[in-house]
């Protein structure tokens, strides 16, 4: 009676499958993709956009540790998908940040409908060259799940030889090191947010599934407020999380036909927002082409949203930078919401929730110290999370810039961050390591 | 998909029952239990014995931790059980120690219709006072199975109001824990020989086949030599590892007639032994009346024996002491092998391996800090293992004297302790503190 009885059919069933798809849902996929798909799809539906997958870790030569017919599989697996009757329905039906029906009818029909366009995948010196170029609103929704893929086949060519009392100790490990974290978190105390983001840079799809799991039992909801990804959202009956990302200024501003239009192009981005949204997905993400300069010159309306996000820089100068900023306009910090999301763990959350907490609202987005802190936990640190992205690099045929508040976080020619620089006012940045 | 099925016949069957069984198979038992009774069967049928359980650290108040019912009603489950035919079958087909047919015809008839006898159970003190009372061969069976299930349901009582992921992350940092145990005696090289004797004290019996499977597969069957437990053995195809034990000696002392039959006994044990095995199962077990005393009156044809234990007091000074008495009974000490089983962790181990290894043939019986280190996992230590042991109390109404070599582990009526030190000329002993 101790031994488990085998269900033969299941077992049939898996054995079936010829690769074990690590993308199995088309809403394994951050939250703030679908909201911004949407907005794409309203405001600028026939763009032609490329994004392409850049490893910025390239001391780690993704094409000699992940086998290219394997990443074809994946690939190939996710353009098969489709969205489901019950994703659909959780997508309809579902009140986010809320609200209901966030997704509008036609947009749903679309999503109902897509299927993932093709990818160019070729190897160069060592790395990848993976891009996916088409209408924007169909190749935007690649990034996710063509991080996610890269990252979980880098995670499995590293445990292959492993044995499997050594695997289990090895999560075994993680899983303490995580709760040792949570355990952490929670000294912070009840006014504590917290969310998800570590999607795109996890360790694998179970893994990610598993933290969050443990972050709601050790923190609950009222402190673990909720997950960018979809699908986890959906099967752990919590809130799904985000908001906008720097693609959409990114293509903006690409699109621009003069200075002018370019140096409003951030601010168009969020006057689209600002019709379509409300509450809490009013958040502004200052960042991509300089955080000071943006603030200094936006628009009012804007001081009325919810909150800002930091998404690079120094967070305490940036945060600083928007309370400075909020108080200029008349407006009260601590009714403003400051979301810090960049290479985020507990240290960094720890200082900035002391120094914050009070002064206006503070939230965190969690990312790959979340959801892949394997670091140290094999020889060689084979499994230490990397920076890899995926970036809108072109929008009709015009190559995209994003500066940030970190110059390492650069992305774009040399000679149009220069003008952009120009444009937007950006001097001297003070350059921090990017390690996630 | 990706939301395994559930088996619903296994899930019915597993609802169907009342308790969650401990022990659920007359030989989830030691090794040496079934060896012993063998013997006991053959040449002291007759004996009655009361055995006892005594829980030597009276600070873990178990009848205040452990609920009477539930203890009831998991010593009942194991009086229900009876040998499988497939238990009958492993041992009766089986090579022990190289040898086949281990289990004569008539001991294995007497066991396939045994059923354990009645139990005596009441509280006393915050503890409690559990007795079995009988034929020696059917009592004495009773040892394993009483200490597992009351050790357990002390887990289960600490457990019981933990989070699932609580407890998910107790387990793997008591993995991680064990497996850092493995990784450093790994270290100790090819030589090393080690086998499980944590079946009494274990957390749990999934706990222990845990610990058995890590240490297959990290140390490997050469250097893991095997498991007292049968019931793991025999699931996970592995050597069945025990000899003989402290009861022996101490029924045939309680029922010699006179003082020279007394200072007798310990070998009469042993010359029954030898009528009975020879090869790996010749372990002298030295220290019931003192180890130094025993050894210098010991007749020669013991030192022709395959090796000692060493059960209490200072290994080191025990070990040496056998060393010596080889040497002077004219034998090799290299040809001989030490067994070291008392409240053994890794840096004792390695400690003794270091000394002894080259001038003796090594081995280790590890038993609760392998199969219950959960010490500091939990607040108030709730969890740390604590020394309980089961032990023949009296035969044929006079009762036994245990003295080993350290006072601490000494068990009988004051002034019958006196006079066997007399009788075995035991003088000072070094107090050790018992830990496990």
């Amino acid at each position: 009676m101790m031994i488990p009885n085998i269900d033969i059919a299941t077992r049939v069933y898996n054995h079936k499958w010829k690769i074990d798809p690590i993308v199995r849902s088309l809403i394994d996929m951050d939250f703030y993709k679908l909201l911004m798909c949407q907005s794409v799809f309203r405001n600028r539906p026939d763009t032609n956009v490329t994004f392409q997958i850049i490893n910025r870790s390239s001391s780690i030569r993704l094409a000699e540790i992940i086998d290219e017919s394997e990443l074809r599989e994946q690939l190939d697996y996710v353009r098969g998908l489709s969205l489901t009757r019950g994703e659909s329905t959780w997508l309809r039906g579902n009140t986010f940040y809320g609200k209901r029906q966030m997704f509008r009818s036609d947009f749903m029909t679309f999503l109902e409908n897509l299927r993932l366009p093709a990818y160019h995948l070729e190897k160069r010196d060592g790395q990848y060259e993976l891009t996916f170029e088409g209408k924007w609103p169909e190749v935007m929704l690649w990034e996710i799940p063509a991080l996610a893929i890269i990252m979980e086949l880098r995670s499995r060519a590293v445990l292959k030889d492993m044995g499997r009392f050594e695997l289990q100790v090895l999560y075994a490990r993680a899983m303490t090191r995580l709760w040792e974290k949570i355990e952490e978190l929670r000294g912070l105390g009840p006014d504590l947010r917290i969310a998800d983001f570590g999607t795109r840079r996890r360790h694998s799809f179970l893994w990610q599934d598993w933290c969050v799991q443990a972050m709601i039992e050790g923190l609950g909801t009222e402190r673990f407020v909720g997950t960018s990804n979809c699908l986890i959202a959906m099967r752990r009956d919590i809130e799904a999380i985000g908001t906008n990302a720097h693609e959409l200024p990114m293509v903006y501003a690409a699109l621009a036909k003069n200075d002018a239009e370019l140096a409003e192009a951030p601010y168009r981005v969020l006057a689209d927002w600002h019709e379509e949204h409300d509450g809490m997905l009013r958040m502004i993400l200052p960042d991509t082409y300089g955080t000071q300069h943006f603030l200094e010159h936006a628009p009012d309306w804007l001081a009325g949203w919810t909150g800002v996000r930091i998404d690079s820089g120094d967070p305490v100068e940036g945060a600083e930078t928007a309370i400075r900023w909020w108080k200029s306009r008349g407006e009260d910090p601590r009714e403003k919401l400051i979301i810090f999301s960049d290479g985020l763990d507990v240290p960094q959350m720890k200082d900035l929730f002391a120094r914050f907490s009070g002064r206006v609202k503070v939230s965190f987005g969690w990312g790959t110290l979340l959801t892949n802190d394997f670091r140290g936990l094999v020889p060689g640190d084979g499994l230490a999370p990397f920076s890899l992205v995926c970036k809108a690099v072109a929008a009709n045929g015009v190559p995209t810039v994003k500066l940030s508040d970190n110059p390492e976080k650069a992305t774009g020619p040399k000679e149009l961050i220069e003008h952009y620089k120009q444009v937007f006012g950006v001097g001297a940045q003070k350059r921090i390591k990017v390690e996630v």
